[in-house]
Formats: structure tokens, sequence, C-alpha cells
């Protein structure tokens, strides 16, 4: 019997990994969130991948908590988006109050509700150092909760909590994903192009970089050109 | 310093003395949540209730998460309220899926966006056998992710965990808060008055008559007459 999963489902590249590979071998089901974020466009890369991979999509609009989670750069257009990379201290800017816990329990109870028998989230060891509830000591105890939270228990699995987002890269490559992963978007400040400066963008080239995968992605040249790809950090 | 404290607050006789007393010495303000629940009744009394306090209140709207979590009498209209004591079996329909954790991700996403010090909500001795969302298997993890959630720490406290309603309902009227609870409101069918016969209309019944408390809320007629407060269970 095939488990019956949830993926939660950004559009991003981790995750369009996670849900590529997931699909393969699992009944799976993707949930993303329109929590107020400055743009839809990852949202609309989710929902064209959902559709080549035949899996049912469910997009929930919580655009609404918008006015309680308003400190952070990605749901207040007053503040303004940092540049650099992914990890710098000035990032913290774009952490949005408890985001994981909102999603996930909201995943967990779409699970609760089906009798799924697990919910899958994408976060990697390269977050843990900006996003504090990508840290294992919110996440371990986090689990727990989740499976105790119904009286039909559901398992919140991270598996790829300890890989590097280059070695996700390198797996989804060898899976065959290229294309998915060409669709997938991580940028920051929404274009119809990945503008290739911003932290996620810079993670995501360093990642194909590093992975020694080629990037299909289309960035905008002005930003390939203002940060050449062996000046990125890992 | 004065703690600053945001209470999850359901309109009901738990939550309605917890906010009232916790607003005599702390810096409060409420949060409640319409989770498409069948009735907005109890909403209206919390809207009522924050505004004789003078407390802050923001009520969330979740309704559109309603096919997500449908599996319940509270939110699918299809699936009848069943009427009995609270904690029967039966009962277990009126179950929301991973209800708390979504309330309690969101108020604690508040919190740390108004770097507040802690969320309270008023989990009560006799709710945990029925709801699993309730027991301290699923809230004391629970509780340490939320304090791990953000670089800013949130104490998710629970105060009235150890006590029975009659307690909390003794503690009330001893506070002087006799009038706010009896503008709360417990009753599952969502009617202007109390049944008097649902599960948790026996309950609010019980508890004052266990505390000997005066129980000033206005019951329907017929569902008093049904069930005399002599043949309540406690």
């Amino acid at each position: 019997m095939r488990t019956k999963l949830i993926v939660v489902y950004s559009g991003g590249l981790d995750s369009t990994i996670l849900l590529g590979s997931a699909a393969r071998i699992q009944e799976v089901k993707a949930i993303s969130f329109n929590y107020g974020q400055r743009h839809k466009r990852e949202l609309e890369s989710a929902s064209a991948i959902v559709q080549v991979l035949g899996v049912e999509h469910r997009i929930v609009d919580l655009s609404n908590l918008r006015p309680l989670i308003d400190s952070s750069s990605q749901t207040n257009p007053a503040i303004p988006v940092p540049h650099g990379h992914y990890a710098d201290e000035n990032m913290k800017v774009t952490v949005v109050p408890n985001r994981n816990a909102i999603m996930l329990s909201i995943a967990c109870a779409w699970a609760i509700n089906l009798k799924y028998d697990a919910v899958a989230y994408a976060a990697h060891s390269g977050d843990h150092t900006i996003y504090p509830d990508c840290r294992e000591e919110f996440i371990t105890p986090f689990a727990e909760a989740m499976a105790k939270a119904d009286w039909h228990s559901v398992c919140l699995v991270r598996p790829l909590l300890r890989w590097t987002k280059a070695q996700i890269v390198r797996m989804g490559a060898k899976l065959g994903l290229e294309s998915i992963m060409s669709m997938s978007y991580s940028c920051y400040e929404g274009g119809l192009l990945h503008c290739g400066q911003c932290g996620t963008c810079q993670e995501r080239r360093a990642a194909f970089r590093d992975a020694g995968v080629r990037d299909l992605t289309t960035y905008d040249p002005a930003g390939i050109a203002a940060l050449p790809i062996d000046q990125l950090r890992s």
C-alpha cells in the first residue's frame, strides 16, 4: 500500500524536487499558501508544475493574516527586500512570523481530515541560519505535537532536513526532474524572470553550480551581470 | 512591567473568565477565529464582551479552510450535532481537525509580530477526553515548538489546564466577572438562546451547579425542561 502524503508546496526549487520525487512513488496531494507575500509569482509556478505532475493541488488564501504578520519584508510592502547572501544577518527581515507553524498546522489538518498518513515539507540544512522555524529545535517538538493533535496520527516528515541545496539539486537531476526544476521560482522580487541577485536567487544559482547541474533558469541579464557566478557564496 | 499577553478567545465561558481575569493585571489583546463553524453566535458574544472589557480584539477569518476540515459537525452542515454529555464517545464528531494548532500558531504569529511575551488559552481539565488537541501530549511539545519558532521567543500558557470547569466558574464569580460570564456563549446549536441540552450546554449548566454559583445564562425553556439540572452529569 502506498503512503498517502500531503506535500507543503511553495513552487520553489526544493519543494518542487520533493514533490516531483514523492509523486513517483506515493499517493500525493499538494498544498500551497498565499499568506500575503509580496507577489504571487511562485504560486503561478506551483500551479503550472502540479499540472505537469498531475497532482491535486489546493492553494489556501491566508492573505487576511497579513496585518498580524507585517513585520517581514515578505508581507509588508513598506519594508524593502534586502539584497545579499541568503545567510546574512540583514536577511532576518525576510522572516515571516511563525509561517511554518501556520502552514504545517493547516496541512496536517487536511491530512487528518483525509485520514492521510503524512505531511512532508522541504526544509533543508541551509535554511536554519536565518529561519528560526526551520531549526531542529522547532521542528522536532512541532512534529511530536502534530502526531498527537488528533486521534488519527499524522507523521510530519522533513526528508531534506540534513541535505544541502546542492545535494537536493543533484538528486533532482538524477531523477530527471530538470524540466519542473526550471519551472520552479525562487526570487524574492517576484518579477517574471529571476533577478539573479537577491538572497534566494544567489542561493539558487550557487546550488546548481555546486551540484554541477546545468541551470535552466532564465535570469534577468542585468542581475546576472551584477553578480557573476564565480562570486556567489555557497 | 506588565506581561504583554494575547488571549485566544472564543466567546465561550472558560476563555471569557480567562480574558476577564487577565485584563485586570496584564496588557492584553484578544484574538478570535471564524473557522467556518456552523454559527457566528459565539463571535457576537466575544465582540460584545471585549467592548465591556476595553480590550483590543481581532477576528481572523479562516472560513476558506472549511473544505479542508469538513469531517466535523462543527464545520460541515451535513453532519448533525450530537446531543448528550460532552465527554461521550459520539461527541468526537465535533472535533475540528487540528483546530488548536492552527489557532495557536496564528496567535503566536501575532505575538511574535508585536514582540509580546505570551499567548494564553483556556484549555481545561475536562477538555481532553474528547479533544485530542487539548491533551498534555499535544500541548507540551507544541508549546516547546512555539518557544523556538522565532528569534523572539513566545511563551504559550494554559493557566486552566488542571482546573475543572466548576473551579473556573468559581474563580470567575470570586473575581466579580458574573456579568461577562452571563454574556458568554457555549451552545453548539448557535441559537439566540442556549439550547440547554447539547453537550456544551449540559457542561455549562453542571459547572455553575457544581460551583454553587448562580447561573445567569438564559436557556431555552424547552431544553431546560427536557434536561432538569439534577440529571446533568458533571
